[in-house]
């Protein structure tokens, strides 16, 4: 059982299913074909907005690309410390925006707060010549920390950076899981609470490949078809993204699975938590579950074939230390866990413990 | 009827089987999935040599990457003027190799000779600190008409590369079809002829997204993965390329599919080479077909819903002038043509011409 | 005697001084001091309009930078295959643009026309994706054949750029040598002829290390103070370049100088081209001289110390050839040269081809 | 009187006197002239070691050039977090490296430690592709807050950058002073303590726009006269920076200008230092005085025309709070600052806190 990442699975049924639908015949290359043009009216819907939608195979292409729309190479874009776009793309963004500087900005549980960001913002003054300027701002949603900034949240930190002239973007690798624990909608979430750019993950949620790139507003997507082309991510045979697309949105599939990848992590975080030994430095808000592990938890994990994420991370809660016995470890659920995998983890997981014990 | 490209038509049978069978179960993320590593082992068994085999959605992010890894920011590549690399991926080697300059050469039918590139190589001399240094050369095969190198002239080529200390790119899109076309192996078409790099093509020739940059000598691949992630084309779920290449290498199926696309385009050409008025500036060696045709011809095809790409070139052979009352035009056949529909577009030409004569 | 190129003598006296003068005291840094202000000022008067004025200490930085300010990396410039910016500069402008592609365009003695112009915009149409987008022409005057554009060309070619919305430049390394051969104003070579921005050299006329790069519309300049400061091109003593431009600029010093170096490259052309056997492809319009001359001239000239540039060109006039046992070569002019030596050329020439008849 | 900056005042006179010296006669372009060879071996002989030297105008090209020779596009540069290169060049690095990531390390007064530079090490795997790869060390000497490492420490920091495979680069914009403060030689500053790449300033310290990129293994400059002229950084007339750089280090003027310069601040520290109120937020090592002075001493001081640098700084020592009554200014001391200017300061800061304390 693979629980290190809700990348490990494959493609849920409705999504291979409009992929078969979409092989036959023929289709018009790079993007101008049906079911690209379907995907792309189901996110304007989706967003209850106009929108330019870019489909992309890739979160990190994605990310990249949305970022290279709001900042020159110049720029500085304000994320967390520990966020994917400044760690875990070796250095996307900077090849992407011919670069710019990624300013992390520390915070418990992956999450910035407005006093970080405004204290951070004074160190880059507009027309200082010699300091990159301050162009974007990028939250995650849900974070690297699997935890959730609340509308309230998102809305005053959009506050902030509106009143920089910065650009927003959210990167929703998992806009899914995020939405539905938010129990709103993606307007909401986006574009009424100040979002202008967002990378809208389906590939951890129940699609193979693909994301999209979606612009609330047209003009700040003027030029992003030559930086797509321009960067190997217009794909010819543009179905494969367009029938994901549309496979994933259809009868709130996307919603489905977001729903019981949460609920699959619910389970699995109290189960867990009430194993004793076992701590969780943050609530479980979405589909990722953060656990520091008595070392036995982890070695019986481990034998039992059950993989979980080794994870560290600067974003520990103040004060919240892992001892020389403990194991941090992350677990991920998706739209294909199943119960039993659950049970049984939380089944291995008390086992090792009162071994441990009887020891 | 669609013939204005071979990426107008999804995946081929074997290939999307492929693709369903790898859907089920738990695989490692990011190239590490069993059906990646499948894949590789076939591609050295295709090449009858070790390589580093690298797999991407795109063919432009295929070439880029090869580029890059060739060349520093720099350094001169030498082209075909008319070559995909230079004129039709929106400036993606410049992006990828951080600007490094592509060097167009002049030639008729697509292809440069061995004095042109010599002639080209005296302007960029070594050491020179004011001109970009000559760093790789690339040679498209099938070239941008449709043409094919003969592995003598590869070897040529690929001689006066290395006599220079050029590495050497092949721009495989069609990597079948020129194989097919010249009853040759692919390691003689690559490394027993010179080539360094391949970008070997499978989703014009039935895969949906899937290429590889294949290396020959692993050093040259040193840097290649973080190239490739820092380019957003490392695919998350990995066994999305990992099965499109196994589907479509398996039991011959690619050189199947590349014999029919170029048997289908054979009877085409031979068939509108009949058409009177109809002119064909060069050989038909794969599977693209380029012809000059009556003005009435071209509207009747339209007409019929039989599309065909305009095209421009800059290498008609000496002498050959395009009147005001023809088009030029280029098909493509496919794996999926069939032999009712060429046969439907000769008859269309032929009827439109009869016509013309008769008005 | 060095004739090889006009940058292997230093500054001219008056901007020595100025240099001096400007050395004591002190002056805020990076460009805020009193001289570069005065320099500034004394541009916008030399050009009858308000500038935009960046002072940077090579003619490489000042081209790159002023390139950078006219196109995105996904766009063209324009360009004569042989100007400067596309062959001399080891891809700085590719660096500076992050990638853009220079299009180099054939035409004899270092100029284009403007129906060559057409005909390759014509291959790059806008919107089409996988084409980089028409961005900017760069014409260079004096040319690298050291001929000129006239008004009534320049005005042409900047028409048609206009109706293909192009940025235009002007590569004037040689500027004033050019203003002084046509006998016009600062002001009829560059706006008034429809030229957006321009490199403004002044070091290969008396200065030591200064040009400026001018803009006549503030919001092209917009964001250039940061591509300055970004490539390193924001002098920290400022002075350095002001008092230079200063020195340069006051009392038509530079017009003078370009003057003296023209008159001395006309008596060098005219006596060389009455030496039996020399030959000048085209005419001699500013301070360079082009000429192809038998082995034992050259060889002479060598013996007795005087230093001309081994040349090369595609853009020899339709037809004429350079034989086996000739040789072309580049002499260049400049403030400091001095009619004996230019007698002393024409002499050792002279000289040498009597001998050969001799013998 | 303006103690903003070292960059506020000319050239020394021995540095103009080589440059009016340098200016007369034929000399050939591009760093071919007989001056700067003579500056290279002046560079070997100050650092007692083969040198490949690359003279610059800039300080930030100096560095920015630097840097790129030591990593790759997805490669880590670790540095203080206040350091110049990350904070001060306007993304520089980032555009000369195509993209790497400059990662900050905290730490009071400028430095950072051994420690903080394993524990940022260890986020940073080698081999893990989503992660920037390690590549490159940089520390200031003097660093951003005037403070020194001793070689102690230089030796011990480079050492754990060797352990890591990491090129070493000290930022010497102040190496004069540095090495003069330390009473130690060039060699023992650098390659006897295990630097790699040196950028040797003199701008600061006498020269007008002069700095040196040094290496001493030449294998690792191999590319970087294509990186100097394609960033525009090889001046044509290339014994302006070779003059300068004589000029600069003949007699030991450089020694005798930092050690005047070093004199003057320290002077200034025990001058200030005594004042009432004003506090030292770390000691004065070497030519600049980092100063927490009443509001009323700073009015003071603007109002008699002695300018000062506002400052801000991460680094201060923990505990240290800048009160709402105070101000935070940088001195910056050169060879030309004189005693008097010095004592007219203490004496304005002095008469300031007696007239608050009698108000």
């Amino acid at each position: 059982m693979n629980l290190a990442s809700d990348n490990v699975v494959g493609m849920s049924r409705p999504v291979l299913d409009a992929l078969i639908a979409a092989n036959g015949g023929g289709e018009p290359a790079y993007g101008a074909d049906s079911w690209t043009a379907k995907a792309e009216k189901m996110l304007a819907d989706v967003f209850e907005h106009e929108v330019s939608a870019f489909l992309i195979a890739t979160g990190t292409g994605a990310n990249a690309l949305a970022l290279a729309a709001l900042t020159p190479p110049w720029g500085a874009v304000f994320c967390h410390e520990e966020s994917h776009v400044i760690d875990d793309e070796c250095g996307a963004p900077e090849m992407f925006t011919d670069g710019a500087k990624l300013v992390g900005i520390r915070g418990s549980g992956g999450k910035f707060t407005v006093a970080a960001l405004e204290e951070t913002l004074e160190r880059y003054v507009p027309g200082v010549v010699k300091s990159v300027q301050p162009a974007a701002m990028s939250v995650s949603q849900v974070t690297e920390a699997g935890t959730l900034y609340s509308l309230d949240e998102i809305r005053t930190l959009t506050g902030v950076a509106k009143a920089h002239k910065l650009g927003t973007h959210l990167d929703g690798a998992r806009f899914a899981n995020a939405m539905v624990a938010l129990g709103c909608t993606a307007a909401e979430m986006t574009w009424k609470s100040g979002i202008d750019v967002v990378s809208f993950g389906a590939t951890k949620n129940g699609a193979l490949a693909c994301e999209a790139v979606i612009f609330f507003d047209k003009a700040r997507a003027e030029n992003f078809q030559y930086r797509r082309k321009r960067s190997g991510h217009t794909v010819s045979k543009g179905r494969l993204l367009g029938a994901q697309m549309v496979g994933y949105l259809e009868n709130g599939h996307w919603i489905d699975n977001a729903r019981h990848a949460n609920a699959m992590a619910a389970t699995l975080a109290s189960g867990l938590g009430a194993v004793p030994g076992v701590r969780l430095p943050w609530p479980t808000q979405a589909n990722e579950i953060f656990a520091v592990v008595p070392e036995g938890v982890a070695a019986a994990l481990a034998a039992e074939g059950i993989r979980a994420a080794p994870w560290g991370s600067l974003s520990l809660p103040e004060g919240f230390v892992i001892g020389a016995g403990e194991r941090f470890l992350r677990f991920v659920t998706s739209f294909a866990t199943e119960a039993a995998q659950i049970e049984r983890v939380v089944a291995v997981a008390k086992a090792a413990t009162t071994r441990t014990a009887a020891e």
